[in-house]
This record gives C-alpha cells, structure tokens and sequence, in this order.
C-alpha cells in the first residue's frame, strides 16, 4: 500500500489517501501530545509508534468481541490503515469512575465510582472547544439524524466500555473514562472511529491507583513515556 | 394570613412561613437584581413588586390554560402566597430563538430562531454555578427519580411555552427563551414553582428587537426599571 494525497492533520494523527484505495486511509499517529484544547504540548519519541500499537491491539481485540472499528491493519511502527468513515461530530464519552472536570463539575471527589456508567456527548468542534451537549442539542446541531441513532451510539459505546473493563482489568488496570469517536461506513452502519489509547482514556493501577494516561501530562506528573509504555506491556 | 418563620433568602426573593398553614409560604418580591451567579448586583426601588405583580399575572394566565402552579394569590404589593413544594434542583430552560450563552457555546448568531423549541437542564447549585447537565447526568445527580419524571417536566415545560409564546405575542413581545423551576405537590405531583418574570425570560419588542428583560442589566443596556414597566403595562 502506497500514502496518497494528504486529507487533514488533527491533534495525534496526520491522515492521508491511500493510493488507489478511496475506501481506505493512512494515518500516521504523531509523538506530539496536545492538553486542554492543544493549549499545552508536547512530545515524546516512540509516542505515535505506543499509541498506534496500543489501539491496534484493542481494535484487534474489540472484533474478536464483536465491536466492528475502522481498523484494518498496522503497516509501520507509526501507521494504521483504517476504512475512511464519514466521521459523526461528537465525542461519545463513557465514565466508570468520576474523575477530572466531570468530577469539579459536580462537586464530587476524583475516584468515586459510579453505580453505572455515565455516557456524554460532546460537538467535536475545536472553534467551539468541543462542547458538552444534551442529546437534544446533538440533534439540534444535525450530529446524527434520531433520536434512534443516539440511542445507537450510546449501545455501541457501552459494549465497548464491557470488553474494555475486562480487557484492562486482566493488565491490573482500571477503565476510569474514555472517549470514542464513530463513523458511518457505505452501508450507513456506524463503526467505531479515531483511536483508543493512553491519549483518550483515564487508566489507573487497580493498586497503586498511579495514573497510566494522558492526565501525566496534562498535570505534570512526569514519566509520561514510561507509563505509556507500562500500558502497552500490560496488554500485549 | 400572618407571615411566620424566616426560610430561606433566594437571589430574587426572601421566603417565609405562613403562621399557622404549614402547606403555604409567603414569597417577598426582593427589589434586588443580580446576574452572571450574583457577581453583578444592582436594584431599583419597585423592581419586587413590577416582578410579583408580572409573574401573579402569568400565573393566573397558566391556570386558565390548565398548567398549575404553587401560586395562592397576591396579598401585598410585593408579597405572594404560594404553596409549599417540595422543589425539585434543576432549572429547565425553554428556548424559541438562540441568545445568550447557548449562542455563543454553539457559536450560532444571537437572534437566530429554532425550528423546535429545546428544553435544557441545569442542575440548580450555586456552588456549582448551576452547570448544564444532560438527562443522564440528571438522573445520576438524583435529582428525579425517573426518565419518565424527566419527560414530565419537558412536557410540563413545553406547555407552559406553547401558552406564554401565545400570551406574549398578544403583547407584541417575542418569548425568546425562559427558566422554569419545578416542585412536587404532597400528591407528587409536579407543579410550576418560582416565578416567571422579566428576570427569568428574554422578551423582545416583536418589531424594534429591543430587549425588555434582565439582559438590560446583564449588558448595561440601560433603562432596566422603564422596560419591565413596559412590560407590566403590555400584559395586563
């Protein structure tokens, strides 16, 4: 497979065309990490590589549980063939333990778990700071088309977030939040879009409670590349 | 009817008990104005009772249409008997044209009519500074008991707007959006509590667009005191 024309440049991705394949894309996952609406940045070396092996093992892993993603293969240390989605403008995002602005949102102390998961929309907008929404603004603002579609996405995410606790709990590390992002493929089923890594989730030591994920950064906790690394060996 | 023990001072009103009628309240119209969570304050003497007199009238108007309330009657000029509800802690805003804030977070043109009406919840905590919650996030925070409870107060809410778009129009006033605030009855029913009023709803003059509500405190527009005025004279 050959990189085609450039498509677009986001936070952690650089995606391209690949050559001769218009129902494919080349993405390459960057060192850089960006905090708070990439006010804050930095990088590491290795980052892109961590991240797009990460996600490959949970893409893989997510099919054999029957969550259906973009994900085709991993071709380079740093790049991912994926089916080219058109992309939903939300972020879907699934809370198992408050933590972060959530947490200040409401007046209740980080690390307290929840009775059952919370999932939140917000308008995958960098203008507008990716606001958090209702499901009524989500289709006021025309993100998908029913009720029924959010109702779809919801599902989706929560079976997602089921194979993910398990999946995470065998490395000693527990699911706080995450965020997804979907897709339409041709046939108008939504599949799950984006990454799934150390940049998109909160994942803590079920012992230590040290975080393993991108709030290292964001916080200036240090071992940013460490912890990263930690994930991708608890989970190979 | 004797006004009893000292409850509660709200931003708007002072309330007390009924002396001897444990199911009424007596509601002091306050003359203060306050915006932005209280960090702006202001007043103007009659503020209070344009206020009480305004919300006696549309509560009296929502009777007629078949919405109750907790309004009793008005027995001063700035004093409302009501009956006490068990108040439920969510704002639910109504909104027929984008202004204000919900503009600005959708980044869409103030003055912008919406297709439907959107109801929207704040989850009512002035630590908090009254955050936008989502349904889900509603019924985590306990503030209802049910979806369907949920339902109850869009329905109630959208009601209550059908009718006021309707009584203002008759005044050449557009309703732009409003705050409700819900309580329950001893027979759990929900009932309309609060008020409804200049401080609690974006009115515009129907042909100038001019503001007759609280942003002209907000936004130091001027003329706060001749505008609820108009208001009064215009509905009654």
């Amino acid at each position: 497979m050959q990189k085609g024309n450039f498509v677009h440049e986001g936070k952690g991705k650089r995606v391209y065309e690949v050559a001769g394949e218009p129902g494919l894309l080349w993405l390459e996952f960057k060192d850089q990490l960006t905090a708070f609406n990439a006010l804050k940045k930095g990088q590491f070396v290795g980052k892109g590589e961590l991240n797009c092996r990460i996600a490959t093992r949970i893409f893989q892993h997510l099919k054999e549980q029957g969550v259906e993603s973009h994900f085709v293969n991993m071709i380079e240390p740093q790049v991912m063939i994926t089916r080219r989605l058109q992309m939903v403008p939300l972020e879907v995002v699934v809370r198992n333990i408050l933590a972060g602005s959530t947490a200040k949102k409401f007046g209740i102390e980080e690390g307290t778990p929840l009775k059952k998961p919370l999932v939140e929309f917000y308008y995958k907008n960098d203008a507008l700071q990716d606001p958090f929404i209702s499901d009524e603004q989500a289709l006021f603002l025309e993100t998908v088309n029913s009720q029924n579609e959010l109702d779809e996405l919801k599902r989706l995410a929560l079976k997602v977030n089921d194979v993910l606790i398990r999946f995470f709990d065998r490395a000693d590390i527990d699911l706080v939040d995450f965020k997804l992002e979907f897709g339409r493929a041709e046939d108008g089923r939504f599949l799950l879009g984006d990454e799934i890594s150390p940049d998109s989730c909160r994942l803590w030591d079920q012992k230590t409670k040290e975080k393993l994920d991108k709030d290292r950064f964001r916080r200036d906790l240090g071992q940013v590349q460490e912890k990263y690394e930690e994930v991708w060996k608890r989970i190979q």
